[in-house]
């Protein structure tokens, strides 16, 4: 039996490596989690059991990806923006994709029992993921603008959607039918005019979702260790500080359209 | 705040679309699992449970995607082969690799329970991918052949090695030196001379890696169910035949450098 | 003055390699061939002279890079095949594309003042080129096929076209007019009917296209030299056969639609 | 004869989209130029003719795609930079690459015999290109630093080299043993010393090669007409500058590794 008789088929493999000098993003989206989130009977519009699983698995993806400077999540997808210098797996493409990819994944379902006590899972979820390379510090700020305006417009949507059916009486159909072609203005009126409900004061993890930011000189010195605290605090997510084998990350949702928030170098983004 | 500011970023995704009329392999390894094995105590030098489990992930992963209708494992890696006509995501390359991926980790974790009931998981997993074109059918039988053939030669190295390292009283570095530039029969030689250990008895399934085939027209009787007979069967590798909701897989371990296999038309593979 | 700090640059160059066991087909097309043609007063609706140089300027690739197996050509395009086993600069895509692009524009411009004797040069021409992949030679010949009936679609509407532009009186827009939407046969009709013009009596050269085929093992006997016979010979592309430097050239028409064509085992396309 | 059953080949075509917000550089590099200078007698170690030749046919590319806003040139290869915004062609690669690189073609064989009175071409040349995206300005620069460091390092030796085989009376072999080693102090020792030759004094156009920049505010009065004034003077590139049909140009060599020269605001490169 030949060893090198099968082995040219090796040479098949086409290697893709990433521009240099450019951000690396990587979107990583639920797959069929409509289905998912009734077989799980998810809280409508917002799970914070879900949100609290999503973080955790992207907090363990930036433990063991030191390369990640910041991500960002909502719903059921969660974004990962490396360095532009790095140099993981010499920028290969498929290399940094699965192996982003495959962490998340295994950690979902790894800590799902940790934080779904009293729900179990059902069947293997799947998630696929995406990388989307940025040439400029601006084009990744514009980045995460665009998943929170879409965080945003999703959940006034859902928030007045679930108003509708649960509190209104009407029915699915009845209620996309009522709310389409609305604009934002008209589904904050619904809110508070038929169910005294003051969007404003919504979770401001629903309405912005969540970043996590690597810190290089944290200032803070209220220290969560990953993952107990996480799981005990239901407000985990307000300017949560953990440091954990020398990763020191602010889970946050502070406002990515105020250029001071990219100011104040809490980030090496390079 | 406006939807179409940040919207541009959008345009920036790449996406690459597989040659058509090509059969796509996708190869899953596991990323730092000498690691993993010591941590979890996997017997050497092979740990059947570990094999019970990738290849249980690996019939999810058919069962969830049809258009495979081969795949093979050993060790720590699975591959799975797509028909050369398949549509399945448009051909998209990123779509094919992270959902299979996906769907094979996120089974990996989940289980594990079900077949390591003494062992805990101790962190979750991580598996990376690659995703290879073959466009011809040839191509595709040398390919599992080169995958075979590094089954047969790394078995026939552990087994040698583990033999020497417990029975042989050598430490591993003495072993490594041992077997140092040594060619099979010499290691064949040892097994039954040293540890009278016909290699020829070994479990084929150490031996040769786990094939999986769809089939179209099954002509066997004895289904077993999909995934508790595994579990309880210890000898369930041996041309398992199972049903699942219009799945019919074959799991054997076949001799694919015979070409009398590749001719009885089991299977669908254009 | 350093030499290696700017030359980190370098690393910035991507090379993708094209997927080995595949056929590769290069398409060059003229780029504004419309005004091209109107500056040089090419004869409508053929120019038997932009013809014969778009064959030679094609014999001069085949010439220089023998990986070419086949080549067909119409209008102002001409593709070229290389065999699926071509190592020709390790299958770089950019190296392939370009050099064959360059060699034919290049010809087509040296070659200029052979044909056209008459008629100067008026600016330099651009083609663009693009490279393809193809798995089967069925793939192949259905690309060819492809060429010839775009071909043949186009040189009908032409034909007819330029006799009610030319005889009819007609001026161009009351010509597209009346024959948007008329299909093949009543393009015929009005040829024959109208202008006395059997379309099945045209030159073949203009139906058909011309296709140049590398010969293994020639049995004609008539051998012409390239280029000055070519250039003399009106009907230089009936079955022209043409041996230089140890190339030997088939200049044809014959019918790629046929199987015939493709079974007499003229030509070494693996 | 049905159109749509070969349609489908053309689905096989891959289209590459480059990355918005980065530099498009397209090198061109001539291909067997050391036979071709062979051919042509061209002069050693400079054929200032060549030069001129390789730079008519760079500015005919500059005055038909305005996207390019410098190049760069030398012996036998030239880059071209495109604005970082720019939509040419959609930012599709083949067609960028493949439409630059047969203008520059096409431009040389055509501008031959008005450059070189009384050589005749011999044979159609051929040139190669390759596509390089560059993300910031910074590389930009050291892009055209690295090709300018280049000139200097081959100019350098060939004047050398070309020295010491004919005033030197050297063989080439000899010459190259002699070279072999030597750092660039050496080199300019032996031209001192052995024949009176001081390599500052030596061409700026040899020395540093040349730059056409595409200038916005122009402020130069003295305008050259392309071509004719360029193959009258000898002098032609030393800050030349050109106005035609709305492009203006200046052909200069001015020193690159200078930040003044970047700083200066005359061109439009983003």
């Amino acid at each position: 039996m030949s060893h090198s008789r099968f082995e040219y088929v090796k040479q098949y493999e086409q290697h893709f490596d990433l521009l240099k000098n450019t951000y690396i993003a990587i979107r990583i989206d639920g797959k069929g989690f409509t289905k998912f989130c009734e077989r799980h009977s998810f809280k409508k519009p917002n799970d914070i059991n879900q949100i609290k699983l999503m973080l955790i698995a992207a907090l363990n993806v930036m433990k063991n990806y030191s390369e990640i400077f910041i991500s960002y999540g909502q719903s059921d997808e969660f974004s990962f923006i490396l360095k532009r210098s790095t140099k993981l797996y010499n920028r290969r493409s498929e290399k940094i994709l699965t192996n982003i990819l495959s962490t998340f994944t295994s950690s979902y379902v790894y800590y799902w029992d940790k934080i779904f006590k009293n729900i179990k899972l059902q069947y293997p979820p799947t998630f696929d993921a995406r990388i989307i390379l940025y040439p400029s510090f601006q084009n990744i700020k514009d980045y995460l603008c665009w998943r929170v305006t879409d965080c945003h417009i999703n959940n006034l949507y859902n928030t007045t959607f679930w108003a509708l059916v649960d509190k209104g009486n009407l029915n699915k159909e009845e209620a996309h039918e009522k709310l389409k072609k609305t604009i934002s203005s008209e589904k904050n009126d619904i809110l508070f005019n038929d169910f005294g409900i003051n969007y404003n004061n919504e979770n401001i993890v629903f309405k912005k979702g969540t970043l996590i930011l690597r810190l290089k000189n944290p200032k803070f010195k209220n220290f969560y260790k990953f993952d107990d605290s996480l799981i005990k605090d239901d407000d985990f997510c307000k300017n949560l500080i953990m440091c954990e084998e020398n990763n020191i990350f602010a889970v946050c949702h502070e406002d990515v359209f105020n250029n001071n928030f990219w100011d104040n170098e809490k980030i090496d983004f390079d």
